[in-house]
């Protein structure tokens, strides 16, 4: 199944770690470290190969993703020598990259996104293609008339109004255009009715939202441990220290805002109550593509008696975030070529902030996740599929 | 179901901490933070209410509980106002507290035990009698032939050689009392094929080994994050600083490698590789009955990228372990009631060490022992009960 | 030397600390443990015994400060047995606090602010009184012509106006009746150049800003030591969360940027360059009368090489304060009777924001605080005293 | 001054890191961060250059520098950069590595190694070499008569008779020789009255032991704040994980007791007291040339309130030695030059376990290390020189 991957802001961090990891995966130069898919439990014939996938995208940066690739490893994110190795590689995928469009009339942009998207599709003859935004995060929108109703936002368009923020207006695009969309970022994407409207219309399958990948990661499964030991979460209060593009860009107080937010909820989704505490995430250019995050959880036990945990976590994000960005487009194009549409909501294992009301708890979105994989397995090949080898 | 427990070091932080609760829950003083049997998915009719427990023990130690509960009190471990509003119960309790009984042969030793235990039952007319093991840790045995074979333990014991270590000989009145046994201890205890046939002739359950209350804990959470995100652990090193009691004991190297060995199974079991590093036991006096715990783990991510996180717990062991002692004793005695006998691998949620070869990830122990919960109420009321809320 | 204490705010943690530490100290119930004026270097015999000290002070709050220890005592702050060890003595601190004076001019309450310290004087009949400013920090009041002209401000206190925040009102009148002024917090106090005026024509020294504690006192030793080896701080970034009164407060913006500004100056100072990273104050009720701070600091040494050091502190603010209060009032009487009058920048071992242009660096200010007792001594004796033996 | 640095383990990592970033500080390609004789306290004209230094060493591994120094550029301990720009230069340092003599007899080897000193300061025309140990660390040696009496340890080597350790040889090498001696290791070195007799004898000055670069640096800070603030410490523990030769050598038990005796003595001798606690150190593979410490510190304050802190240092130790070895060479030579001998007890900053009886205490030590290189700058030149412009 040769699948395309459009990646939005395809110029960005994550998004050439993503690209330089595929192709050195196609090359069988590196191992497949973090990504999930690649787990005994998860593993099936049924996803796209590395060697099927083929990478486009947008961006507003120029920079070439070479230049960027080479940043990335003098910055210690990646190996130098990958880079170098795939000289080739990487040069094809620069030719897949397009300015973001301009136009007067947010109608003209779409349509121009919509016929990127399309050539992609037939210049590689791909059976899919999945777009996948991880541009920088952009504030919340002001409410419009026209995000909870399809026909209103279409009726919208036409008076040449510019009324979705551009994350949207790129699932917009990518709906019509009959590709999937994941969203990694906590823009709003997908997340209006009169989208949800547009994909079951087109019957194409959506992800997201935020990928978690550092300090909500392990709240995800310190969470329930409280939870199940039934120790009182008094507490839980921290800071996130990070540099590099999205840290920069996080720091504005709006986009902040979304993040913070979507950080917090899997606390009061596990554990029934939303404990004293806050978490901050501040900008500190030194610390560059990795992230320090510090938290302290205070609780207490039986007979009240009052305990205290800290820890600080040191991730590279982009690291963390592209094995997931990979495992994602391939879930996800598979599960539009086996006939889904609309949320997919099994897929929060990898989301700050998922789509649909599942568990925050890791553990079970990991069961979830696998039974899933199951189900695409035996949707792909027409029957059962031997259950794979459970991982410990 | 009037339910007696048992406790082998009845004068211990952990012993005295179990029983003020206890008392304290019965009365109504308290919430029952801690008591997981507490929790919507687990809270089951079947098992036995706090009004009707009844406790006793052994212990070498003259110290009456009441003072050992003030001294509790005195360290932040329990509230000072529950000791003193519960006179009355505590001196009851005092009541059933027995030296350990000397002899020069063990198997005399092992007959005033047996004696101690049935006695307890008839003047209290108990329906079950569970032996909690919350005594010292003791070191390792030597090997001996009567610990494999129980008719070699038997014809050994008649030759009066003293052939069990303590925990051991605990265990072996126990279940020739026909009572279940519980060891909260990383000793030895039932932990030996001779008692393991002994407690199928006897017809009685048991469960262990070592609570698992601090850092083990955390592992048994983070360590399955790991996993579950592929992501290459390099090295797990540890430190556990800890007072109190416990805390000189495991200060011995013999009983510190016993604790170290079942502290550190986890990561192996989970993770399908050892990390490299040590898992540490220092007694510090100032610690009290607090216990500070640190851990620097390091790990690899997608293209090899170098990342790290650490943690330090500040638990206080017995607030921690006391509601796990109640937990343990009250489906242990259930288990005995519905007809079980051997080893309760189900109860693995509870131990660093568990019996069995079950998993070691937090959250498949928990479904594991939300079944056989299930499980006991069926066979408790010879039908189907409805299935408890799930638990977020 | 019969001393009085005034305290400002006699009502809060600190203060209540204070009282309850003098009188335990001079009923020989405890060991002067945080009394810098205790250690060898330091003791002086021309400092007030704390047998010689007096009590008094103002408060807005009604809480008899018995319950307020007793409060304290149960936080954890103080031990419960030296509330009840002194009920006598507590009474009679009680009878010398005064509600906060109301009038609708300033000059009226500054007024009655003076009448309320005279008469504690000759009550007592005590040879120097003390103010000390222990009361919640208060925001940056609007600038105003009278704070920076004497006769200015006593022109516009005539009209009736409210011209100064209230931790200056409370110097003005301390000055005005001949008190010297301690500012043990970061608000205006004393620090207008109108005031200093004053305080050099009423002869009477004073001292402050905002009693350093906690995360400022080792900034004060960590960042020397990056100094003096020649390491680059890269980013030095900090989150305290506090509890307790002074934390609900802090948690207002003002007055947490006053706070907040005061706590990074030592790096500018210390190291000839700010390093990237803010410190930042979130209230966390459950914390009480605790702080947790943590800070991470990332640096580079010899070519280079990138390195990180993080620190967590949990502190006692009050029991931190508390003997650093009797200090301070101690010593500024003594600099008092011999002489001494403005502002006392040989105290800046004390403050995080001292006044003056001396050293950041907590070993530097030691120095210049040793050699301050010394002159104190030398001065109040009318001869060179024996140098004290080193501390270590 | 044409001065030779001789360094024993000349191709280890702190002697790379320190002839890589001398030739580099040469060439202007580098700042010298972490180089103390730079702070303007301590500039001086006394000093020599770096461009009048010249290396030179022994070893017993054969790995050629320009090897070690491109391990140590993929470690992320020194950029990769420098070792490219400095083909001649380190292979003019690799001219004048010797392997280490081997002999029967011990005053054999002693006299080859003071042949091989002799030889590369005429071949240099050196008018002073300081030869410095940064070889691996090695055990205490057994007692012996010789250790005590230069005479008895002359008639002692003339038997054939091994009887001093490795690091003891070659300062009696030094000695011989007519080079002073720097001690950068926890071993024995100089450190025998009979090599003390000898260092008198000869006129040489010698300095040492152990550099102080982690987290012996810190205590030597931490602890005077917690004496200063009369705080009574009574938990300081702490972990050390490292990797590197180093640290596989340290995890040997008798090289480790050296280590982690000489890092507790900063606590007794700066507390006036020893608290609970150990150092320990351990061996992890995975975190290379970098090491990572952890330390709780608990801590009473007035009227007995427990607190406490604790750190993690991840600091990266060639790069925190190398600068030291620079300026420890620079000013032992200069020392020797303007005819000092014997102990260098001034040096005590730059060293976990100082020769003499100094203090302990980082600020008191640096007061020392700047009185003393104003006494070398004005018997360098015959007259005053100008104090220098003083370190914030
Ligand atoms: N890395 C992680 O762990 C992680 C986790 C969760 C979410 N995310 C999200 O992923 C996104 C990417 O992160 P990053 O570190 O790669 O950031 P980055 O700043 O390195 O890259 C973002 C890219 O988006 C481009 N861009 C900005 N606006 C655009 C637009 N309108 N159209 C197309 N491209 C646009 C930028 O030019 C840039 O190249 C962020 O939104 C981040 O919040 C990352
Ligand atoms: N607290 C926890 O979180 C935790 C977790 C896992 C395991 N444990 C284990 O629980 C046990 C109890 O811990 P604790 O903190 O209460 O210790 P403790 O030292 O306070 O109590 C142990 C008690 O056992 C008694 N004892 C010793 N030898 C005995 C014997 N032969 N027979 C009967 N009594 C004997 C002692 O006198 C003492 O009263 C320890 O083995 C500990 O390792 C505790
Ligand atoms: N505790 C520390 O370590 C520390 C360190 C530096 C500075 N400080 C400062 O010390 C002050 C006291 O701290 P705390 O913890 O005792 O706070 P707290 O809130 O417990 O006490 C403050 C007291 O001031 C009283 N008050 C408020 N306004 C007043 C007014 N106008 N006149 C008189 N009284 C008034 C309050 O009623 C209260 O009793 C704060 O400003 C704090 O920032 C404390
Ligand atoms: N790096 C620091 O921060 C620091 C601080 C204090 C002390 N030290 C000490 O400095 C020394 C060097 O540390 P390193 O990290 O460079 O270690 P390393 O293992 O990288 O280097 C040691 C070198 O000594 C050589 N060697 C061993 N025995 C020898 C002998 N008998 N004669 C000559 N050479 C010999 C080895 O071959 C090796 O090249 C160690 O003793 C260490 O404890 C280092
Ligand atoms: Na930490
Ligand atoms: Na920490």
């Amino acid at each position: 199944m040769r699948t395309g991957i459009w990646l939005v802001g395809a110029r960005g961090s994550v998004a050439v770690t993503s690209v330089v990891g595929a192709l050195a995966l196609r090359a069988g130069l590196v191992e497949p470290t973090g990504c999930v898919t690649e787990l005994p439990a998860l593993r099936s014939p049924a996803l796209p190969g590395y060697a099927d996938l083929v990478f486009g995208g947008h961006d507003i940066a120029p920079t070439p993703i070479v230049k960027k690739a080479e940043a990335l490893a003098a910055a210690g994110v990646l190996p130098a020598r990958l880079v170098t190795a795939l000289p080739d590689e990487l040069a094809s995928v620069e030719d897949e990259i397009r300015p973001v469009p301009a136009a007067a009339r947010q109608a003209d942009v779409i349509a121009a996104l919509v016929a990127d998207l399309t050539s992609f599709r037939h210049r590689h003859r791909l059976d899919r293609v999945v777009v996948v935004n991880v541009s920088a995060t952009e504030p919340a929108p002001a409410p419009h008339p026209g995000h909870t109703d399809l026909a209103a936002l279409e009726q919208a368009l036409t008076t040449g109004a510019t009324v979705l923020p551009p994350s949207s207006a790129y699932a917009y695009a990518a709906f019509t255009a009959g590709c999937s969309f994941v969203d990694f970022t906590p823009s709003t994407g997908a997340r209006l009715p009169a989208l949800a409207e547009l994909a079951q219309r087109e019957r194409v399958p959506y992800a997201g939202h935020d990928g978690k990948t550092g300090e909500t990661l392990v709240k995800s499964v310190l969470a329930p441990m409280f939870a199940l030991r039934n120790l009182k979460v008094r507490t839980w209060s921290g800071v996130n220290l990070l540099g590099g593009g999205d840290g920069a860009n996080l720091a504005e107080p709006a986009a902040n805002a979304a993040k913070a937010a979507s950080k917090q909820r899997v606390l009061g989704e596990t554990l029934g109550y939303v404990p004293q505490g806050n978490t901050r995430i501040e900008y500190v250019d030194d610390i560059g593509d990795f992230k320090t995050a510090w938290d302290l959880i205070t609780f207490s036990g039986f007979l009240g008696t009052a305990m205290r945990m800290e820890f600080t976590w040191h991730g590279c994000d982009s690291a963390l975030a592209a094995p997931l960005v990979l495992d994602l487009a391939r879930l996800t194009a598979t599960a539009h070529r086996t006939g889904r549409s609309g949320p997919l909501g099994e897929l929060a294992f990898f989301f700050k902030d998922p789509l649909g009301t599942g568990p925050h708890s890791l553990p079970e979105q990991w069961a979830t996740l696998c039974a899933f994989v199951r189900q695409l397995d035996a949707d792909a090949f027409g029957a059962a599929v031997p259950p794979p080898v459970e991982q410990g």
